[in-house]
């Protein structure tokens, strides 16, 4: 891997690279007045500026990012006045045709012997004092920043950025449903891959070459719990063998072209026997318990709304303290954003607003259920950006 | 995504789990003495306490680690007293079986509903202020650390874990080697993916299928550079065809079983015509400047001098200026970590360091030469972990 002189030449980018992909004028309209309301968020939460390192949130704001490394790079959204983009000399060409020309940032790099916090530090407005990092930002960079700028102090600016990544334009909704749809064609066809006596790792690797074959960049996760590792939210894919007739947890999803995520679960039944007697009216209760939850989703009802409408479906049943996960997460440019549709978040939804609805039910040493879609909030209700069907499915015969 | 009550069930991992996979008995006295290390470090450089977040550092102090996401995760080691690990919940059985069983580190659980920096805070020992954080941590955690600690201050671990992980045990020169080898036989096997007409992107993918097929878990990056793409060093790999006669620069390499990382760049040239006339005479230089730097090394002997051997003999050619990166990087569980092989680290090489050498001329607009070999440290001199050829080769006949 080169490592030129003037910065790290790290020009694999391990991990997503969210640069969203469509049109460059698409990209950068949405971009210019995103900083215009990010720089009024930040003078409303008292911050002199915004501080963005490569990550999400860069790729939101700036239309492009590039992989996280140890060289510093960082767009810079002052309160008033304009914003700054600041990379590593050699990253400079790949910034050329990203919407940073269009955008009236101006784009200034650094060099091997420089002190790129200094570097920062100049561009700054004078006294700035109250400086907001995204949530991403390493230490070594929010520190170096805040060495170099005597008497500064640090701040979150998750907050004011999460006010507009909540908030889904129409290119972001679109995007969201259609890489919806290909996670669907997936799990559509998961009964050719998923059969009694294969491991969970070979169906693993099965699904997420067909996650990339339906249009994903890569396939970034891919859960099957089989049986009891099912009952385990956190369980991977292992060498475990699929044994006939059990329940499997199949959780996947990874991003779109343009970086927006998919994310769907089901579970299915795999062909044969013993089949667990409760298998089936607790797959029906979940199911039941997803639906209300989707069906509750409109404007104004509260994020708390909704995952109570969940889990008193399954709390009637007796089976409350087996749902031991919130509801759902908020997706786009990262599988887990906001709004968080969890007990205690009285937010109330907007149109635009883009999030999971994940009820199950885990019951440990013998099986699980979740079923998960993604949903849009539109002005009647919930729009699905998942329409594979939820029904009680045998697969693998 | 299933999505806990008490945590994030961020089941998948994306990017690189760095956990090292050897055997447990070996992880875990590795992992005492490198915490014991590690707190000494921290008392020598006034901090109270280092707290280390999910990636390379943790893996490399508690033997695993977790994929990074939006809820904490921390180890915290303080200048004097037992460590600690705080894991939300549902992330708690990831962790059994893993050193920290045996590294007399005990490991709490945070659930959601408490604020995961007020039970860190009520971790600590009596009146700690300096708290050093590693590099990676995000800022989200790191301010939020420091909010629930009054009158802390943060500080970087980031010199201090360096000092330990420069310093590579047995075991980790063993994987390295290994890894090593395995990223040798996909160079040597190159002429069979590396043909005039192909796409820099075919050829990445048959690549990458290689380095996965030869033990790697991940190709974590593939560069192929054809042609005047091969003068930028951060060029990936793109849908530019490649042409006969033309030079190629194929860099690449990911993480072994281990998780100790391969990184190997040789530059080829496509069978056919025409040739650049100076492509022989480029590559012969950077060949020899890259076998003056490897003979360089040895116990004693600065980072500094390493590069200087590399620059002197591409300068004495007339062609300095095109050398525009620093001769090397540090490697092991991160691909890019200290020592760097740069003008200016005057630090003493030690036994056990392991770095690559890969210096380079680049000329934009016709090609770029990278030749690039890990080495370690031994008592005599470098030990080679790549030890495919470095002769001009006409590949894709």
């Amino acid at each position: 891997m080169a490592t030129p002189a003037a910065a790290s030449a790290d020009s694999s980018t391990p991990g997503a690279d969210p640069t969203p992909a469509p049109s460059r004028d698409g990209r950068t309209a949405a971009a210019a007045d995103r900083l215009a309301r990010l720089a009024e968020q930040a003078a409303l939460a008292g911050a002199d500026a915004v501080l963005v390192s490569p990550g999400a949130d860069l790729a939101y704001l700036a239309g492009h990012s590039v992989g996280s490394h140890e060289r510093f790079t960082v767009l810079l959204v002052p309160a008033t006045g304009a914003p700054h983009l600041l990379v590593p000399l050699l990253e400079r060409p790949g910034w050329d045709g990203t919407p940073v020309v269009d955008l009236g940032v101006t784009t200034l790099t650094w060099a091997d012997g420089q002190d790129p916090y200094r570097v920062l530090a100049d561009l700054l407005p004078a006294d700035s004092r109250v400086l907001a990092v995204d949530d991403h930002m390493p230490a070594v960079h929010a520190l170096g920043v805040r060495a170099a700028v005597p008497g500064s102090e640090l701040t979150l600016a998750g907050p004011a950025i999460a006010e507009l990544r909540m908030r889904k334009e129409p290119a972001e909704v679109d995007g969201l449903l259609a890489i919806g749809a290909a996670v669907d064609r997936v799990h559509e066809a998961v009964g050719q891959w998923l059969r009694p006596g294969r491991t969970e790792r070979d169906v693993a690797a099965d699904i997420a070459a067909a996650l990339v074959a339906e249009g994903h960049r890569t396939a970034d996760f891919v859960i099957v719990g089989s049986g009891p590792n099912g009952a385990s939210p956190h369980h991977e894919a292992s060498d475990r063998e699929i044994r006939p007739g059990e329940l499997v947890v199949i959780d996947i999803g990874g991003p779109g072209p343009d970086g927006y995520f998919s994310d769907c679960t089901r579970t299915y039944q795999v062909v044969g026997e013993p089949v667990d007697a409760e298998q089936r009216a607790v797959h029906d209760l979940v199911r039941r318990a997803q639906r209300a939850a989707v069906e509750a989703v409109r404007p104004g009802v509260t994020a708390q709304d909704v995952d109570r409408a969940a889990r008193t479906v399954i709390a009637e049943a007796g089976l409350g303290e087996r749902f031991i996960t919130r509801t759902g997460h908020g997706i786009g440019l990262e599988v887990h954003e906001h709004p968080y549709i969890v007990e205690g978040n009285e937010r109330p939804l907007e149109p635009g607003m883009a999030f999971s609805i994940e009820p199950g039910v885990y019951l440990p040493g013998r099986f699980g259920v979740r079923i998960e879609d993604i949903v849009v909030v539109g002005e009647d209700g919930a729009i699905p950006a998942n329409r594979a069907g939820t029904e009680y499915r045998v697969v693998g015969g």
